[in-house]
């Protein structure tokens, strides 16, 4: 007796996706499987087929795609999305020429972030994160990472992460938690950076591995934020813990980041403008995914990650928003995806890996989501195209035409 | 006895628009009109009222914007919106590295797609350009100019501009419609520059201006299309069959086109990124706007038009997206306008006024559109946005909430 069909998705004009359990090197980055007039069966939420036409038996409810495209769920592995206040009163000062950094000094950016961050109430950041989880499934993001670090004291990271937790169970994507309490040096500890980084590795991070609120621990490793030897002290902190790590390394400054994010066992490193030859060849050689944020690079206006070189030494490549009030106020995978090939000059196959099966990786969730394959969580996007390139080149807006999760339409119209 | 109020918005947090009937000089082009707490009356389908709260008569049918930013709606003064085809499959050509100018010498880039609009049929290009207004009028375009240029043949030019002329008929928006025979040299004329030139002005001028099909005549005045000769020699031609001018110049060579475009009189100049101080000013002391495109610099990579020289000369700024299918694939003008901030460095005041008034001035419709006044066209925005910075930050989606349109709501719900 043939499996229950609850939905089945025909006339697919398109099916594209990278396939197998985890991320491949960079030298397969752009192994897609390309199936003309598919069509897919989902069971209990899951893929049951994904295949050409007639494979697939019938279902109580079929949807006709019309001829589209189809791809996995777009993973968003790296953003900063609960926090209070926005910033977009920070443009003035950039465009009059302030830097990030100098912006950071006197008290703006990331500090002022937090200061809107602690005032908030629990509900109001909820309500926020909620409606901005609405606007990513309507541009067909399925799953995200989700990270703390505008807290930067023990009461107000716990208050972020539990809007967190609370956004990963009653909101509607998947969401990955990151502890990130080692992200700016809150004001209150200028002057003892040694005093900040032990309250996070002797106070937080513990109580958020009790609390079971985080699955990973992130670092900014930067000039102005935290040293190598303080970001692998906090790295250690959170493996002791049980936490997994990640590391923001070498956006602004060449510092050796890469090198530590590899010597510490992370499962992803972050940005990595700057990174080293050495650096990239310690990535590629340990289980690490390079997250690579183009609109970042972008919005500072400054210079773009080596994708290309972290490809060719077999790193995998994950792109991702860092959605976050300040650097990166773009919540829509689909513009880092045109960034990748126009700027990373990747291919729309290695760009469709780097936001699908590759953030997946990042997040550690190769087994469950990331690819359109029987097993897998049934979360793909619909797209108002006939074919990979398009969704690459008309950029500007959103061209998901709806978007399904477990197994749902839940986002958009067919 | 006061007039008959059709519809009032009310609740409007803050109403954002230039003002003044026509385009000011640059050096007042960020001077806006702020109104917090306003109402707007529309009678006949043009504004009546815009102020303060309680200033406006009632009316049978009244919208509560929420507290929401409104503004003009926005003037897309430069769009090539008529074409057969995608052209998404050059990607991959430049991504390996050729160049706008070698992907056209090759018979791509604009031969590819005057091959493909020749072979469309009028209802398949009129349907297409329709879905296309569908989707300007949801990203908050109310106006919007339209280039033939696609034909290349007098039948085929004739073709596309029946069916801008549908469009304008039909379509939701208003359009101005622009000849542009001289976009590029036909394959069948290479080698007979001086031959297609006469077709132009010889054939093609006088059958548009007889058909009384396009208010405007174009030229891209470039090395690789055509020549300062014969770019003035086409001007010439439609001015003497009642055509107002406008001129692509100095996009990619510094040819002196400015000083041209200055010279024929045109209402606008456009592109303008290799422009001299001399041709800016030349432009500055004529009539003309300048039509500035970022998001065309932004997809070839390249750089950017001195836009803050030109406001400091007094040049008026217009901001438009270049809409086509090679060099700019982006619908949505909320992306250039954060461009023209990211990489102009203009103010938000700045931007809003570059794609509501200068928009309009570069279209000659100041009288019509352009502004949120009494006696204008009822052309509005409603965004999701308290402010007017927070439209230049929150970029890679549009924050439009509603679109109105001669006084009724058109897109989007509020």
């Amino acid at each position: 007796m043939s499996a229950q069909i609850d939905l089945k998705l025909k006339n697919i004009g398109l099916l594209a996706t990278p396939y197998g359990g985890r991320a491949k090197g960079g030298r397969d980055q752009g192994a897609i499987s390309f199936v003309p007039d598919a069509e897919v069966g989902i069971s209990g939420g899951r893929f049951f087929y994904a295949g050409p036409r007639g494979g697939c038996p019938g279902a109580a409810r079929e949807i006709d795609c019309g001829g589209r495209l189809l791809t996995p769920g777009l993973v968003d592995a790296h953003t900063h999305l609960v926090f209070g206040g926005w910033r977009h009163g920070e443009m003035a000062r950039r465009l009059s020429g302030d830097s990030y950094l100098d912006i950071l000094k006197s008290g703006g950016g990331i500090i002022e972030t937090v200061r809107r961050t602690r005032e908030a109430g629990e509900e109001e950041l909820f309500e926020k994160g909620l409606a901005l989880l609405a606007e990513m499934l309507s541009q067909g993001t399925t799953t995200a990472e989700c990270k703390s670090g505008y807290g930067l004291s023990l009461s107000a990271e716990m208050k972020q992460l539990r809007v967190m937790e609370r956004l990963a169970r009653e909101g509607p994507l998947d969401l990955a938690l990151t502890f990130m309490g080692a992200h700016a040096l809150p004001l209150e500890y200028a002057g003892d950076r040694a005093g900040y980084v032990s309250l996070v590795c002797d106070e937080m991070i513990p109580a958020v591995a009790e609390a079971g609120l985080a699955r990973f621990c992130d670092v900014f490793c930067e000039t102005g934020a935290f040293s190598l030897e303080e970001s692998a002290r906090v790295l250690r902190a959170g493996r002791e813990h049980g936490l997994l790590c990640k590391a923001h390394v070498d956006e602004i400054d060449a510092m050796g980041g890469a090198e530590m994010a590899a010597e510490a066992g992370c499962v992803s490193a972050e940005h990595l403008v700057r990174a080293s030859d050495e650096g990239i060849r310690a990535l590629a050689s340990s289980d690490a995914v390079a997250c690579l944020l183009p609109t970042t690079s972008f919005c500072l206006d400054k210079d773009y990650a080596r994708a290309r070189d972290m490809i060719a030494a077999g790193l995998p490549v994950a792109i991702c928003t860092d959605f976050n009030p300040g650097s990166s106020p773009c919540l829509n995978l689909q513009f880092p995806m045109y960034l990748a090939c126009l700027k990373y000059r990747m291919t729309p196959a290695e760009a469709l890996t780097a936001v699908t099966l590759n953030g997946a990786a990042a997040l550690g969730l190769c087994a469950e989501t990331g690819s359109v394959e029987a097993g897998k969580r049934a979360d793909a996007v619909l797209w108002e195209a006939r074919d990979l390139d398009y969704i690459f080149y008309r950029f500007g807006g959103s061209l998901a035409r709806a978007t399904i999760k477990n197994g749902e339409v839940v986002a958009g119209n067919i």
